[in-house]
């Protein structure tokens, strides 16, 4: 063959730390075909779609069946009655004015926060948390933004912010100079989040250097705690600086159904190499319409219905009990003696292993003398070496049982 | 800011075809409010999602309201059910036999054609017919593997393939070596296609040429001639060369509920630079898993009930519903002197304007005075100026009365 490959997709690290884990719990179930495994690894729901989610997202169903009512190609930035309510209801009462076209409707923030360093140049300098959420990482890998994985898992090219016990997890600012910082609060894996004031540094390190800040704030509607920011533009100045990611995904249990939304305010600015401003808003919105068609309308009209005021409370009701699982999670493992932390603002708990166990020993240990399934803190980078991550997705009962499990083992 | 935006983005044209198309009808609709507007213009569907279709996604939904039932995160290739029903009935009657991990699901062909490039090396030279579906060449443009658009629309570094009166519309084979070359066929804007053995030559050009032909195979089940492949992999040998894109869109009328698959057979291999081969399929596989996260259960199961008995009926009626209306289009026009292309494989028809009229000026014409919205052919190349596209995807009612009205003009 000539044809030649994106050769940025060699650098990738075999295989994706979920496949892993699959793998070795495939493993451990045919060895033990009677044994009842309880997965609190992957970040996935199980509570179902709300009923008032459910009836608009019949109803629309209903509406492509009829001529009169049929919808064909819908907007690639996602339709206006979708956007007018998120505006509503998610912005304004943070006192975060947007415009209509400063949101975007997609089936994904893995997408979004993937694609998104597609309108920015190669050479541009980059930043992560560690432990850090895959995709923002591999995405930079396979565009070319860095060189080989070193041993320590990290590649060359990308500066590490580290988040761990000795920092409270809160990341320090970057030493050297960087344009994109990715920012993930409350965070996954760790379940930390940042305060106002914490945030508001990185805010400040933004217009000082110049640097967008990529911020993720998928469980924002999991923060119980009043001092901690559920956008980023609850900063002031913030939106010159900043684009938000959010989702339906953990909120409202739209893992399988698809549907999340991104926020580039018209304020926020890069420039070309003749040092001319130009918009960001302008290229994500070219980018969004040239290589994506828009969300199945049937999935945009149930998204709008979790902001109905009945569809609101049934979403905060099931995030209210993936929350008591956290705080059970987090009492149970305390009550033991392991270090948790996180569980507070976010449906993941961050717990440290015991006698500095690596972390997949210890995601072995829990495998198979438990029977609990975490996933291993070391999959997020060498940070989260020596710490293992477990979700408060599961059922009460099945969170209950797996607490009884690890607490009966003996470390 | 020193954030530096990817400059390829600069490179683009201003505005996207169908954006000026909108500017020109909203300028008309407000100096002439009370004039019915017949759209041909965008190639939207306008039937409703079909009986069986509509009960299988009703009943997914409700799947997802249900504990037992709710699905949450799925395998970012697609369903099983779904691939599994795919190869069965659009493949395998074709004596095309592929492995489930050889197909994947995606929320539409404009994506897949979009991100297809990459996982190829910038420096490939690509080949794209002209006219062209203008995101093949948009999505290179981003990528940056052009120069600037030269005078005559075309961009430096890009290899065009004239189809044209001349040629029947069939592309010759390119005179230089060429990477990676863009098929459309059925093809869009044409809406003529190539039969067998045109398709063999371009598998044959592949092979000898060490090249990947990427072919967008969306518009194939309105092909209705014996000769005319509905797949490339009925060609020997394609396997090795081709990547093969389909969608629901315009088949089964998805073009706002959103659901494509693209082929990507194991035999097809690209190089490194150390001239080791390597997978494309494991690449394909690679850029989706960490990208997307797969498309809407319920869509998904939407999508598979086309592939039932009474689906396919239904599904084949609303095709034969468009396929009259082409049929109307090119007689009405062929009747009074005008050159008409296409039509008979695809719900496209492609009109050679009277009197050597620009494409933007017969546009014009027709808006303004019948009052019929076509695509001016200029928009997808610089070998359409001189043609318009119209589509067969309105109302029966409204073609006849859109040709009537044609008709009545003299040009």
């Amino acid at each position: 063959m000539s044809v030649k490959i994106n050769e940025n997709y060699l650098l990738l690290q075999n295989s994706y730390l979920f496949i892993e884990i699959a793998r070795r719990i495939d493993e451990f179930q045919k060895n033990n075909p009677e044994v009842d495994i309880i997965r609190m690894g992957i970040g996935d729901v199980t509570k179902p779609l709300t009923p008032t989610v459910l009836t608009a997202f019949k109803k629309a169903v209903v509406e492509m069946g009829d001529e009169k009512t049929f919808m064909g190609y819908g907007p690639e930035q996602g339709y206006p009655f979708l956007i007018k309510t998120i505006i509503k209801n998610d912005f304004e009462p943070l006192g975060v004015n947007l415009e209509l076209d400063e949101v975007f409707i997609s089936d994904g923030s893995k997408c979004d926060t993937g694609n998104i360093q597609e309108i920015f140049d190669l050479n541009n300098k980059i930043a992560v948390t560690d432990p850090v959420y895959p995709v923002y990482v591999d995405t930079n890998v396979m565009a070319g933004r860095t060189g080989h994985i070193k041993d320590n898992g990290m590649y060359e090219g990308l500066v590490y912010l580290p988040c761990i016990q000795e920092n409270d997890f809160v990341p320090e600012l970057p030493k050297e100079k960087v344009d994109i910082i990715y920012l993930c609060f409350p965070n996954n894996p760790t379940g930390t989040t940042l305060n106002k004031e914490q945030l508001t540094k990185f805010v400040e390190y933004a217009k000082e250097n110049e640097s967008i800040i990529l911020f993720d704030a998928a469980y924002e509607k999991f923060i119980t705690e009043d001092d901690v920011p559920h956008s980023i533009y609850e900063i002031d100045g913030a939106k010159e600086v900043a684009i938000e990611f959010r989702s339906f995904s953990k909120t409202a249990g739209f893992t399988g159904t698809r549907c999340a939304y991104t926020i580039v305010p018209k304020e926020l600015k890069a420039v070309d190499s003749y040092g001319n401003l130009q918009s960001v808003n302008e290229l994500w919105n070219r980018r969004q319409t040239t290589k994506f068609n828009g969300v199945s309308y049937p999935v945009q009209k149930a998204a709008e219905a979790t902001f109905t005021e009945e569809g609101k409370k049934e979403i905060m009701d099931n995030i209210e009990y993936y929350m008591n699982n956290s705080k059970i999670i987090r009492e149970s493992l305390a009550n033991i003696g392991l270090n948790v932390y996180g569980g507070v603002n976010s449906p993941y708990i961050w717990v440290k292993t015991p006698n500095d166990m690596d972390s997949w020993d210890f995601f072995d240990l829990l495998l198979n003398e438990a029977n609990v399934v975490g996933t291993p803190g070391a999959g997020f980078g060498s940070s989260g070496e020596g710490y293992l991550r477990l979700t408060a997705f599961n059922s009460l009962e099945n969170t209950k049982e797996a607490m009884k499990r690890i607490s009966e083992l003996s470390f």
